[in-house]
Order: C-alpha cells, then structure tokens, then sequence
C-alpha cells in the first residue's frame, strides 16, 4: 500500500500522449493569434513546479512580447545561423539553409529562461555544479509537455549568441542563458518530428542506448 | 483550427496533477518490491520520445541491479557526501548530516544517464554547445513525470563523483554522467517536496522570478 495520489493506467497512458504529441515548433506553423495572459501562467506555474536540486528553484523567466526586443534577438539567430551553416557540407548545407529553424517573430510570445546561480551552497550540487542547470531544464521540460496539453506550441531556439540575448534582455552578468522559447498557437502539430520525417537524423534503436550493469 | 490531436481542458489538468504530485524520493520511501521490467520499459520509452537538439538522441541509459556495482556507487556518494556536510555551517551542518540523501541500496533499480557527444557538428548545437546535455535532462524530466504516472517512485542523486561512477560502469571516456536515479515503488509521495516540509528552502515568489521585456 502507498500513501498519497494513486493514478490509473489510463491516466498513465495520457501522459504518454503528451509526450509523443509534444513538437518543436517554429515560424512556418505560428498563426497570428495573441495567446491569453492564463495560458503564460499555466506554463509558469509547471515550471515552478519542477523538481530542483536543494529546492534551489534557480530559475528566471523574461516574457517578451515587445517586437522591438524580438528584431533584436531574431539579429543574433540571423548571424549565429550563418555561421552554423558553414558547419555542414554540400547537400547538407543546402537542406540546412532550407530549413525554418525558429519563430521568433511569429510567435505573439516568446520566454527567454535563465539560470540564476544561488550565493550560498546549495544541497545536491556541491559535486556536480551543473546541476542547477539541469533543474531550468526540468521546468523548461514541464511548460513544454503543459504547452501540448493547452494545444499550444512551442519552440526551443539555442541558435543565439547568449551574451547578446543576455546584454538585450538587461540580464545580470551571473545569469546564464538556458533557453529561448517561442510560444503561440499553431496551424498543425506534425505527426513526428520535422527533423525524422525529412531523414536529417535517424531514430536511434534502443538496443543501441540502453546497458544493462555496466557498458561491456 | 489546428491539424493534430487536440487535448481537452480536463486532459490538461491531468498532466498537472502529475507534476505536482512527483517527488523527489529516498532510501527512507523505497519499498523491498521489485520492479517489473515492462516498469523499465516504458520509463525508457517516454524518454527515447523526449526533445533532442537537432534530433540528436544524444542519451545512454545504464540499468543497474547488481548489489556490487551499487555498492561501489554508494561508496563515491559517502566521500562526496562527507565533503558536502562541510560547505555547511552550525546548525545547518547537522541538519544536512540527518537527511537522507540517496537511495542507492534501497532502490532495486538504479539508471545512470549520459550525455554521448555526436562526432560530427549538430543542428541546433552550433552555438550554444550545451543544449545536448540539456536534450538528456528532458528525456530524465520525461522519466520522472512517467514514474510518478505509473506510482513509481524515482530520486536524482547528484552526490557523486562522475568520474569515479564512469569508472565504475566502463562507461567511454566521451560520455559525461547527466545523473543517477533510483527507482522503485514506494511506500508514500509525500504531498510537498520534502525540503519545502523541513524548512531547508523557502518556496520563490511567482513574482521574484517573472520578468516582463526586460529586466529593469
């Protein structure tokens, strides 16, 4: 016997839907629609129910609407993905630069999530420092399934120089960028990632990731 | 109207219950019950279906059961949970000492989770080369929520030397240990996290972490 909220296996199986139907969405399925002051704080409330190392809840979030912050950050996509075309070659780079790969003038709303260092020790990260990273991730993880839930998409920009997203948004120095996000709602939800369907990467087996003990 | 599946508003509040109800659990919870393997399945499942960068995939899962292996784990969690007592002071120091921290030896189940860099460049990780770590902590946060959905218990252990638990699973030398988690049924979630309970944190403000356009 256990004490305390028991589930279903139909429930169980609901959030499994979630988490199959969730999607990165970018700026060819944003429609021109504003989403509602309740959605963003649903998605705020999740994230501020993740779970973080020491209850150290190290994280910070800017709601940006304003198109002008937007133009700026949509700059720095611009030069920081021209570099990163260069990272690929011949066909791959011409698939590459094909690719919508953010929305982040498209979207009505977009989140820029930080990490903000805690001054003291913190319980569970004296080892293994970027665990207070990891937790930011946590919440990000949580707004994204919870953004599906709402019928609403979501999209993860990591295209960015953090310096200038930081100096843009006014950050303190100590801040770390984690994510930039683009919310709103959408034409379509893809059926499978866009990167699967266009064979940019192959869906890894999991006999090739899971050990049983040890790796041989 | 949008192209997919569309969840209902009684859906979205099911996924909310699931985040509020997961915890962090501990030796002190575990029950001396076995997990079935279809458990394991589907927690590696939802996670082999979480967001990678550029549909990377970047994770490995190592399932431990064998009493040896975690004995060797529990033992870097001892040095470096001796070493962490001392970054606290007076009274905090002897309530770090009476926590429990782990569950390595209670939980039948142990997986180490690691970050396995691509050999070539990664779309979306050009410039900002972390985000594949943080496609590995979506994949965990994937595991977690479907461990409290199944009323599984799981615990992140992040007191432990990572080079030293490489070590100890022959893990290759590229790879970096995201974490180590404990799994197993339990014999109660607590209804709060349990250093919000003890007064070890205080919960944030809404309002201390939400900024709107820009910091001030």
């Amino acid at each position: 016997m256990t004490t305390g909220k028991m589930f279903t296996e139909k429930e169980a199986e609901l959030l499994e839907e979630f988490i199959l139907n969730r999607r990165d969405v970018r700026g060819n399925r944003f429609l021109d629609k504003a989403v509602e002051d309740e959605i963003l704080e649903r998605l705020i409330f999740v994230a501020l129910n993740a779970p973080s190392v020491g209850f150290s809840q190290p994280w910070e979030f800017v709601i940006v609407k304003d198109p002008v912050i937007k133009e700026q950050i949509k700059q720095t996509f611009n030069e920081e993905n021209n570099k990163a075309s260069a990272c690929f070659n011949d066909e791959k780079q011409q698939e590459y630069i094909r690719l919508k790969l953010e929305g982040i003038i498209e979207a009505p709303v977009n989140i820029a999530v930080f990490y903000k260092p805690s001054t003291g020790p913190v319980l569970g990260q004296t080892s293994m420092e970027e665990v207070g990273l990891y937790s930011v991730v946590c919440a990000i993880q949580n707004m994204w399934l919870m953004a599906r839930a709402l019928n609403i998409g979501m999209g993860w920009v990591s295209i960015l120089d953090p310096e200038k997203v930081k100096k843009i948004l006014h950050a303190p120095d100590s801040n770390k960028l984690v994510a930039y996000l683009c919310i709103g709602y959408v034409d379509k939800f893809s059926e499978r990632p866009e990167l699967e369907i266009l064979h940019w990467e192959k869906r890894k087996e999991k006999e090739a990731v899971v050990f049983f003990d040890r790796y041989k």
